[in-house]
């Protein structure tokens, strides 16, 4: 049986929309927000102003980015029974406990109505402020630890290491998350962003978008590769041994984690920031090892850079997470941290010009089968 | 600016899988479920052997079915924890408490690794037991009564209305119900369905999956129109009334809901059993309002069917659940107690040819901008 109909796999190649938020040019391996250089963003600015470049559309003044950071802290204070569902599911995975949180908010808060883009807006900034409260709170909990309130006078990095860890973070390690969260903002229609899409395709609301988001999020061949490498790092265990580990992982075919990218060809360009990060990160806690290691990864992978095997922004954060001392399943739950301005974006966009997303698949299983009663099957 | 990228605006008309599932030929207004016509299936079968052909692709025959019923009785019994979770959201919308309850199990559950055919179909009669069972207890807990404990002795539709009532079900009443959910079973890459798929698609779970499906399906545009249906016969108010509606709505150029459907072109084929469904139970219940209004606005709407504008299957499941005394919140959720096992069916065929589902958007927004210092904005 042949056909004439063309499947495109994966939806690879196929435009479904346009776009006004980000701009992934692979071949030369350069990314842009709203028309400025992620480079220029990562050196100047900061993730609470990316946050709002990206979902406004300009960066903000400071009576803009004012009102923003009030609002954002004030969004902070979560109801109490999202505290107890924490406390009922603190042994689940933290991605399924903040989506069961995420899931649960519209049914604690008031909730405007769901099909205005100004409310949509503000239901954004609550679900950017409410993500990083909630990943803490979980990780104090199943800790036995309480939850630490969070601190109107810290900026959206700086609180997260706060609620985090009960003591205020240095400078640069706030810099570093800072600088993380900002180049994890937003990608394009990724998959979790293109399933937020979806969702908003059937006019639901933008919480509804966020959990369909996280969900898919949680794939590992989404948001687990920084784990993943971490995972390699500890693998290796010694600067020394990467040429034989990368040998051997080549010779069986198998993929090298961190490396390769559905978009870029050339290197990832978030990942020079991260990568300058790590180093100092590694100077600064004497613990040079997971720097070193990857170093030479890069270089025993260099003769397959021609095939687009270059980093990707998740070869770096794992090491980082690492060093700050943050467990791995909370590796994928930060992603969802930095990437939420992105999702909020991008389901604002598409609400403006919304159409139901419904692609279609071409049958090839029996036909014409008779029904027979169950006596004679 | 103009541009030779062809923008697929709602992927529609692109193919993205082959899927040996459902068969929609919308031309000629024929659906099949893995090469079984929905009429032999609607007239000859019952829910939980659709299930079962869905997920596994042949009918069962008795050895297999009661093992299969036994796994769809025994998992539906939920942990404790949520209960509590229903009772602390109990004020949200049934679909949304539905969805906080299934993204929470797998942090209360056992759940087997996630990579693995056979743990995913444990998991699918997992997820189709436990969704009824959720909707029902909040349904009781929200009205202050005691969630019903579930009934060995009933099948999956009787134990539904059972959980819900407090009493068993007619015959008559379960065998309407049964066939509800049957129809509403499985169709093709619909929006639920589909983001499903993007979330399996990142190597994530079937648990996930759902999720995503629900918060999906919970759109107006997808799972809403039995709700809307309902609402538009409350407004026409009496039979008589149906002519000028129509006419008033049609001067206006607004839709009528429960006609249309973006891929039949012909009736829905799962209507014309709901229609006869409807009609029974409003003799048996002596309320033939509802079914007489309905009557009239096919009538008024026959010149339009030319344009495909035909009934579609959400047309006569509203009237139907009302005069089953089922409150309109609770619509929607009936209709992921139907999909789920086509859910099952989508994600188990995902994952057995899986591919990272990303498709593109064009870039259209500004570039080059430079970065200015907040003082100079």
């Amino acid at each position: 049986m042949s056909s004439d109909i063309k499947i495109n796999r994966g939806l690879k190649g196929i435009y479904f929309e346009r776009s006004g938020i980000s701009d992934i040019d692979g071949a030369n391996g350069r990314l842009t927000y709203r028309g400025y250089q992620i480079s220029d963003l990562a050196k100047n600015s900061s993730f609470e102003e990316v946050c709002y470049l990206l979902i406004y559309g300009n960066l903000p003044n400071h009576k803009e980015l004012k009102s923003f950071q009030k609002k954002l802290i004030l969004y902070r204070n979560l109801p109490k029974e999202i505290y107890k569902i924490i406390e009922l599911t603190k042994n689940g995975h933290p991605m399924d406990v903040l989506r069961s949180c995420i899931s649960a908010l519209p049914s604690l808060i008031k909730l405007q109505s769901k099909y205005n883009k100004d409310f949509l807006l503000e239901d954004g900034i609550k679900l950017i402020s409410q993500i990083p409260v909630i990943v803490a709170a979980h990780e104090r909990i199943r800790n036995n630890l309480e939850a630490i309130t969070p601190d109107q006078s810290l900026n959206h990095s700086a609180n997260w290491l706060y609620m985090l860890n009960g003591e205020k973070p240095s400078k640069e390690n706030e810099k570093l998350t800072d600088l993380d969260f900002m180049l994890h903002a937003e990608h394009g229609s990724n998959a979790s962003s293109f399933a937020a899409r979806v969702t908003i395709g059937t006019k639901a609301g933008l919480y509804d978008a966020f959990v369909t988001a996280i969900s898919t999020l949680s794939g590992p061949a989404h948001g687990g590769a920084a784990e993943d490498v971490m995972t390699m790092i500890e693998e290796i265990g010694e600067p020394e041994n990467v040429r034989n580990y990368i040998k051997a992982k080549r010779l069986n075919k198998e993929p090298i984690t961190g490396f390769g990218h559905r978009v870029y060809r050339k290197e990832d360009p978030r990942a020079v920031f991260l990568k300058e990060g790590l180093k100092q990160l590694s100077i600064e806690n004497n613990e040079p090892k997971w720097f070193k290691i990857l170093e030479n990864v890069v270089l025993e992978m260099k003769p397959y850079a021609r095939h687009g095997l270059n980093v990707n922004v998740d070869f770096y954060s794992g090491a980082i997470y690492n060093l700050q001392k943050i467990p791995k399943d909370l590796y994928v739950p930060i992603f969802s941290i930095g990437r939420a301005p992105g999702w909020v974006a991008q389901c604002i966009e598409q609400f403006e010009t919304n159409i139901l997303i419904r692609p279609l698949t071409e049958y090839n299983g029996p036909k014409n089968r008779q029904f027979k009663e169950i006596s004679e099957r």
